[in-house]
């Protein structure tokens, strides 16, 4: 066996995605086969006391408080960015400049402009935007499934990200809930997915109309967002995002309709699909409730064997071993900042078009 | 349009049954193209203000309390039993002795002797026995499937039968839950249909070992019954019949696994059917659920169009339609006294392996 | 008994309304305890042929080719328009000019000039709009719910009504893919309905922006409808109609999301619906399916027992019962053209939203 | 922060329990808070050239094939058994002879005999038998229900385990489905969790009654079972286990009716619980699928947040945190080699049972 090269990251931010990317980087090289060691060189957030426990439970060698000079390190060959919204833009451009690799978390940015200056400063290294969903098994099914024609000619791509995590007065102090740490409400959090995997799915978004809705009076940022959309493919689409979904944990999911057929996708049941065949005589038409967990299915060879589903944190560890194999095969790999730019526009187009009480074009 | 030939019914039983076979007296002919109008000639009794409402309702011409001068009237063409279990034998055998057509509830006897000189009786007559679950479009169509061979060689039959009307104080007064009328319990009254349906889709039964259950002290009828089935054809099943099934009003359901697939039913979801064709490659194979509405249905002409579900009251018309048609066809009908027969067996054979406790072979 | 006052009815149609309607005139009796009999006076349709076998199969005492003449005569009590939507407004006011009882198919018109002309006509006589599905017990059930509080403040209302039916060439000769007769396509064939129920439910619709789609080159009518919907309470909604709705056969679903929890319901599954109660400690709180065939559940004590379902005709015999029952005391009834024409106004703005692509506020 | 003991690992397996073992060992210290530091010292297996790459992916510091060397080296504290079953019970005592502590797979042995033994080997040392799925979050919580009362009186227990791997000729040469190496097919595979599951959540059999059949001419091994159960609470249950269950990849279902209510899970869905609370108003009764990820379920604190699923590999790694937060407490841990004793006199009763074609008491 040749000696594997070390990779050694950074990670800045010591939260719940700081716990998900830090699982990530201990088990990507137990279910992908890759030429790299990670090495979990140094953990970087402004809390240190629990900045040291969560050093001391996921291994990271030494903890920091200053991202400034993290980044820069020349021990540290990737840096991964899992802060709020708005440092995403700082913290991303100063590790590109340094010639790092860079991963970031979404969404991209909380501006149009921050977000162009990121996709610009990482073009010259290896990055990526943790649009983790992309890599559930069953949705990187759907994405082969529609590839291979089975749905033809699509008519409507409808989805909806629905928590109910704003319908309780003790969360609104969080982050995500102020708009000058994370930029927007329900759009940025849960909508820039529903962008995210449209695009990957269905193609460019030509045109949109939007409103936003907040529930809680003095509240700054978005609750619920909804939006008509027209994809370029000719097909037309709903999206939905809310923090009042009452009902849902953690319902991300969408249907597409076509000619052919009928897929569906619920994150609340992650192991599974729908897919109605409308190629099959009339009566034996129907939606079927497949479990994505192989044969011949996504990530099969690298997690469990047919029956034994996966979790969350998968999607994560997926994402980084496709990531990785990519940069050993020096091939692009997708979703990058250019990806997570191209979300940032409609989500911009969506604030304007709110704003507007208008249809906004995208180029 | 030639004249049509008018059929009188006398109905025998004037409770939840009776109003059922009524609704269907009624509705046949509006939903199955007949050579045969029907006259509801006589409703017959034990409560006299009952039945005058009954009547009323039902538009019934006139009402009696007794069934023996009822059976034998001249101007009755179709004697219907729909009274407690126990009177089943005595009035079917009066009527098809007095040359009546004969249609009988469901189980046929309360004795495999009973069921035997019933089925002798109407030997020479057009008969029926109730067991209108054959007829849901649904299980119609898995009938159809299986005979197709979507399921390959069967290995398991699963099924029961399940409410909850046992597990309330306030209903052990009623005739379903005494001995002397009834006969059994959850047995008569429940497995019956289980079994009816077993033999219908997978033929008949080989060996049988069964548990029965009383779970209120002094009640003289089993609350729950268990049975393990070998079938003639290899495969083996479980049934199961229970009135303390909680969670459930009227789950009559079963699934069937065979080489190529697997089919499932739930009668609290009667317009659909659960399909798993293992045929599909490995990544499409999934339990399809399929609105049994139409295209290419059964009973499809005669309801309503696809997408446009049916109800309860249903399955007694259809059994119905197919009884008359085939009347005038003078062609076989099934489920007749010799299936109703069919089925005491099991019955009684069930009954005997839970009192000896030991496996009891069926010829 | 008291003798029971005949109304007689004239049917203006001979499709599949007029069948659903015929069979509703002859059940309600059987499930509804009124002070009237329903007499099958005479149906009136286009196609002399189709019309003889319609009256023989439905038990129509005459038949005729002329509506004009039918709508005045004084044998008849009650006109049910059940025509192409074009004919509905000349035929619904001549009828009520007589002083006919006055029932009309969704959607009341073809125009809002026209609806607020019926709604007018009909101010003086009884009147009904088919809007059944505010029938279908578990949707009534769900009113109940409502109204008792059970959702808390409304945030959500999302709804769309699917079928495929488009998706097939064949189909595109009939009168509902026509303008000429139908005026338009999803949008008062399916849509109407979405409307409906969602003001029945969640009262009042302030502004919408709509889009529609027709996906076949050529067809003059909208195949897909998509709507943004603000309410009066403050709550925000998405509808959707579409005939390209692959994977769907009749499913007209909604959910509503409230601060104390969640309700939804699928026309494919008629006898059920969803709650999910956020007042109950957070781990137990789940999507309960609840089978809404009793106990305690609108319409239980006419059709059936717990446990055993209801079909689609159902909810025309229980609108037929109740209006014959608001008739009999004299009580206001809904719905009637008045709710009609609130439906048209919608409609109207959709249409007007979609042309000139803007919000639409509804005084 | 105090330094960690080191707990150092023997696992003698290479093959898939193996992998989910060593993941287990890998993971227990991110999700658990435990006074001990893994250190995962040697794998032991048959095929050397499995064993390297398996060592270098898993991250193990030896590899030997000489399990009876290792079990007793001074520097391991744990032995591991995760070998064909027939090996169980020579390892697991030679390891228990030397003091190690002992972690087995299920089933515990392949005869009654070997597993008493083995039990009273393991008297001495702490043990655990990887009966995995107790520590599934939504079954631990099932079991905190029924502790809380939340079924009343149970009155049925009802399971299945299904898969179908035996229908497709290529598996069958596979250790599973050797007598020699296996011990018993189906029986030992699957039923084992199913028997586990049942003792656990509804207390001990008291009687059984049972069936096997092999499909396949010539298999030495059982391919389904099927038993009828009693238990010591009076309650009644059916139990069945299959390869050839056409359908199902990892069907481990259960569901159980009491006076108070019902409960069900299916692996194959392993996040969500169905509940079905029979003391709510009738009218509200329904089965409520509830997402068991939190708030207030078990290992909501050790995973991730609510809405965010786990996997198979999760059981595994919840079963050894308990294991070693047991350790370190000195308190007893379950499912130990008693419980796998316990599991093993049902499976011999059932063997028995379907042998004798007879009922079996268990004392």
């Amino acid at each position: 066996m040749t000696k594997k090269q070390t990779l050694t990251v950074a990670m800045i931010g010591q939260g719940f995605m700081g716990r998900a990317h830090s699982n990530a980087f201990h088990q990507v090289g137990h279910f992908f086969d890759l030429p790299y060691e990670i090495g979990l060189k140094v953990i970087c957030g402004r809390n240190p006391d629990k900045l040291a426990a969560m050093a001391s439970q996921w291994q990271w060698e030494e903890v920091s408080t200053d991202w400034q000079k993290v980044v820069s390190r020349p021990d540290v060959d990737i840096v991964d960015v899992a802060v709020p919204n708005v440092l995403h833009a700082p913290i991303a451009i100063a590790a590109a400049q340094a010639g790092k690799i860079v991963l970031c978390e979404k969404p991209l940015a909380t501006s149009l402009a921050d977000a162009q200056r990121m996709a610009q400063a990482a073009h010259s290294v290896p990055n990526l935007v943790w649009f983790n969903y992309r890599r559930v098994p069953a949705i990187a099914f759907i994405k082969r499934l529609i590839a291979e024609g089975k749905l033809g000619q699509i008519f409507h791509y409808r989805a909806n990200y629905m928590n109910q995590s704003g319908n309780s007065s003790g969360k609104s102090t969080a982050w995500r809930y102020q708009k000058d740490e994370a930029g927007s409400g329900a759009l940025g959090d849960l909508l820039s997915h529903v962008i995210d995997l449209s695009i990957y799915l269905n193609g460019p978004i030509s045109q949109l109309n939007a409103m936003t809705n907040t529930f809680v009076p003095g509240r700054d940022v978005d609750d619920a967002v909804s939006t008509l959309v027209r994809f370029s493919n000719g097909s037309v689409g709903t999206f939905e995002a809310s923090r009042y979904g009452v009902g849902c944990r953690n319902r991300n999911t969408f249907e597409i309709q076509g000619s052919k057929g009928r897929l569906s996708f619920n994150l609340e049941d992650m192991n599974h699909i729908e897919f109605y065949d409308a190629t099959l005589p009339g009566n034996l038409q129907g939606n079927s409730k497949i479990l994505v967990t192989g044969p011949d299915h996504p990530y099969e060879e690298n997690f469990w064997k047919p029956g034994h589903g996966i979790g969350y944190e998968h999607t994560f560890i997926a994402t980084l071993g496709d990531f990785l194999t990519s940069l050993s095969r020096k091939e692009a790999f997708h979703p990058n900042f250019e990806d997570g730019l191209l979300v940032q526009k409609v989500l911009d187009a969506v604030e304007k078009s709110a704003q507007s009480r208008s249809w906004i074009s995208l180029s």
